[in-house]
């Protein structure tokens, strides 16, 4: 990719590095920016790694996290280059983080969203990879920069993040070959696999139990929910990562093509969040309520009450879903 | 690997194969025993693929699952060679097939346990294998058959039935080298997610539900556990394959190193599984009470009463910590 050696060649020449990526960071977002951050403070860059807030919790196991910076922090606000990594446009960066990257003498955009709007004077946006950090991976190998198991560790982190573990549609032979080089290169896996999957807290699964208790489907089988009122949260001090994942039930069930979670995050307000299996395009149907998000897993947000925001998005659910199968979107 | 050839000149000079794998079987021995069917199917081979039981439902998405027959049904009992897969010993087997092999000309063992008995003619035990597939996409390799999509989705379900989808410790960067290539071979990776972890049914919810009701945690945190009735069994209307993964719960705490699930299976009797994350043997755990498994997951099954189950059980696991931690176990 002819990109790349043009990111290597700025990197190579630059001293003075920021480095950053979106806001609310998820693991790839982390795990890139901490994985090309090391690998360039191993090659002797004044580096500095920047979030717009501190980084989740659940990231803070992350090799070289303690690196990581705010804007506040800075030591300085001129660049030789900026670097950021996972992000489609600068307005998601955050801060004054847009501002000092502006200030750069260049900047570099890795990423893999097809949305991406190219925004950096030289751009590696790849939508064929499954995560940035496969394009660390692979400009870390064209630099000639070693990687060591703390930054496979952050790769590896960022594979499987954007994979779910390797279960997701976009999973390709690349991404187990990535997996390989990186386990190959000291990647705890392990590590990671308890600190991302086994640090469930006790008020988590007292959610879980509650979403449980309100599991209903539609006649035909085909839509699965789950409906958590505020009180449910509210008595089970749980906070908002802690439903993370929730979702995953009710389209779990056989024979379910849409699951739907239903969250009353405040009173009077409901998160809706949307996954399906085959064929019913939730993207669709959560806009036609101001919402948005991909074809299998999208959300919106509604105001009312908890019961009546049910009953009809259920209703549209179902016109949705009729409509897909008079398509023949289904057998 | 020498034993591979030796594999392949027996298979390659037989024309009558019969071909099976061990009792209760899981992904990896129906995935293998009909991956590597297909493929001498597809070289004209004339084979028999046996169980000695109907295979697991779950199983039943997998290509070619409807050549699979009982021993009863075969038309012969007389075979120019015969292939176990991921199979300790012939007493694994089931039915009066260790019979039949004992007639055949030659028996070939292929199987990844460490504790195999070579009680083939040929043996390939490959311990350092995660699964059995993995030897089977060797052979294949080996043989110049060619790996169709459907032979390809058998080892693929082989691979992440015994790796957790790549989440278990045995996993390697074999693993997931094999596993690209058989995505590049066409395994449809999204059937077999689907199939495996989305056919949940309403009532193992349920089930899940009653236990999470009864999840406790030591004092110090460090075991979690759960203790589902038989009256909780009976009313979910649930089979003990619903019962799968539920054990995982208690362990997914954060903190938490051992997780126990206790299930009345029938009035007055227990069984009982263990999962450790860092440092416990729950293996000489579940042996004290005259049951066995592997350093980081085991079982026993007691009798009694549910609640002195639980008690005995937490305090004799509490007593297995301290010694561990007092070996050093732990930080
Ligand atoms: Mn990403
Ligand atoms: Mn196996």
């Amino acid at each position: 990719m002819g990109s790349l050696d043009a990111v290597a060649r700025i990197i190579e020449k630059s001293n003075k590095i920021l480095m950053t990526t979106h806001v609310n960071p998820d693991g790839d977002a982390v795990g890139s920016l901490l994985g090309l951050g090391l690998a360039l403070v191993n090659s002797g860059k004044d580096v500095m790694m920047v979030t717009a807030a501190p980084i989740p919790a659940v990231y803070q196991y992350l090799p070289g996290s303690e690196l990581l910076q705010l804007p506040s922090m800075l030591s300085t606000r001129e660049f030789e280059a900026g670097v950021v990594l996972d992000c489609t446009d600068l307005s998601r960066i955050g801060g004054d983080l847009p501002e000092l990257l502006n200030g750069a003498g260049s900047v570099v955009n890795i990423d893999h969203h097809i949305s991406n709007t190219h925004f950096g004077d030289v751009n590696a946006v790849d939508p064929k990879a499954a995560a940035t950090g496969e394009i660390v991976l692979d400009l870390l190998l064209l630099m000639g920069i070693p990687v060591t198991p703390d930054i496979a560790t952050n790769l590896y982190t960022a594979l499987i993040t954007d994979t779910g573990s390797f279960r997701h549609q976009n999973t390709t032979a690349r991404c187990h070959r990535t997996a390989a080089v990186l386990l190959e290169y000291g990647a705890d896996h392990v590590l990671v696999h308890n600190c991302l999957y086994e640090q469930r807290t006790l008020s988590s699964l007292m959610l879980l139990k509650a979403g449980l208790e309100t599991l209903s489907l539609s006649k035909d089988g085909r839509i699965a929910w789950m409906a958590i009122s505020y009180e449910d949260i509210l008595s089970s001090g749980c906070n908002m990562e802690d439903c993370e994942g929730i979702i995953d039930y009710p389209k779990s069930l056989r024979g379910v093509e849409v699951g739907i979670l239903f969250k009353e995050v405040k009173p009077g307000e409901i998160k809706v969040s949307f996954r399906s299996k085959q064929y019913l395009d939730v993207n669709r149907l959560a806009a036609s309520f101001g919402g948005g998000g991909h074809e299998r897993a999208a959300g919106c947000t509604v105001k009312g009450n908890l019961a009546d925001a049910v009953a009809m998005i259920v209703r549209t659910t179902e016109e949705h879903l009729r409509l897909a199968m008079n398509n023949g979107g289904v057998s």
